[in-house]
């Protein structure tokens, strides 16, 4: 699963791909705000533009900061993994906490607004991202920040934490997807069939959302830009090989 | 990428996985059909229900069966390459035709109604995933059917092949989450937000498109369930090796 232990440089592409993705997940954050701002009275906590509050924080959040904190090892492939593993932690710590203004904000205004919570898609795909991405991060500090989890345990959970900490995101960009779509169809009705501006920039931001996405996978998943091991973790893994399979780490 | 030339037995739990799939893709298709029987009036061809089989044929084409295409090579892990690539191949062009009819279908449905194309965010995803899926299929068989393509250049091109597959996708289950929200909220209106049991019923159907999406990926990602290298695809690999790296067989 991990790459060889010589102090590879990083591989040529990666730096532009990961600026492309920055730039990408700034035009979304951009646009949303540009949305929010033009068609929608902009932002406010003490007033009906509370709602407004919400698909902010959560594109914040739970699409932008999650993103780049699963980017972190594919960034940061010389330090040391324990800095590595805090900065991708504190990240999704942001993450929550910005994306729980932002359901605070939603919950508020629905009361306010005698509106009932949780019936909608979007809503259901929202609540069950954001309780997923909660365990996966609590199940993710017990086994790799907290001490106690043997090398073995790490090892036969890391794909796993990978896999799901994937799915998570693309979750909450489905989440997004369809709060936007219901943004839409609440606000424009029928006029969304009249290509009205509003209607094309929110579609162009769904668009952006996916592109987002797309390129955090794509680096995240790419075999060949995996974070190399250090020597300290390759002699680690060598010892614990020849612990458990008997091999001499030469034969590795 | 490939695993060891070893004839290893396949992976215990993945036929369980591989099960459950097919499960959740029939539970899927099933869940369709019984929205539009039972709050939609079913289907026909040649009346307004027209709308009706674009749903469904959607479904089945590029949900159900471009997944299954996905998951060929880790189900027939001891055919022949070739005969995998075939069936691959083979689905993808069944997904394609049933997903063209659907096409037909809405399209014919907002010529007959007046409606306006491709304005909404579930069209521009339902396009661009069509669009894709076929460039992908083209590309796809330039390199690996049509004769031609060197070992070297589909070994380049095989893992961009596998991510874009994957990511068209994705953006089909997207598209369709999007089409089944509009679907709702366009004929239910504010009742959507009164649990009625339709609305319900398609947030389950929104759910189970992602439960089998995120199984269909799990296979497809987990390491130790790629398909095995055949005998004599692995005797051309290191040929191939030899020939351009200079290496003996044996160093592999």
């Amino acid at each position: 699963m991990e790459g060889p232990a010589s102090p590879a440089p990083a591989p040529r592409a990666l730096p532009y791909y990961v600026a492309f993705s920055q730039l990408l997940g700034l035009i979304v954050v951009a646009t949303t705000g540009a949305w929010l701002g033009m068609y929608r009275g902009g932002i406010a906590w003490e007033s009906a533009l509370q709602f407004n509050v919400h698909p902010l924080c959560m594109i914040i959040g739970l699409i932008f900061l999650q993103g780049d904190a699963l980017l972190v090892y594919r960034v940061f492939r010389n330090e040391a993994k324990r800095t590595t593993k805090v900065l991708h932690g504190l990240l999704h710590v942001f993450a929550f906490v910005i994306a729980l203004v932002g359901l605070v904000a939603v919950f508020e205004h629905h009361r306010k607004k005698g509106y009932a919570d949780l019936y909608s898609l979007h809503s259901w795909f929202g609540i069950l991202a954001f309780a997923l991405f909660a365990v996966q991060w609590l199940v993710g500090f017990s086994f790799f920040l907290f001490p106690g989890a043997s090398f073995s345990l790490r090892s036969r959970y890391r794909p796993q934490h990978v896999f799901f900490g994937a799915a998570v995101f693309l979750l909450s960009v489905a989440a997004a997807l369809l709060g936007l779509k219901e943004a839409l169809l609440f606000e424009l009705g029928t006029k969304y069939s009249m290509f009205e501006p509003e209607g094309v920039l929110a579609n162009v931001l769904g668009l952006l959302l996916v592109a987002f996405a797309t390129v955090v996978l794509y680096i995240l998943t790419r075999a060949d830009w995996k974070r190399p091991l250090q020597a300290e973790e390759q002699a680690l893994s060598m010892d614990f090989k020849t612990l458990t399979e008997g091999d001499s780490p030469s034969s590795q």
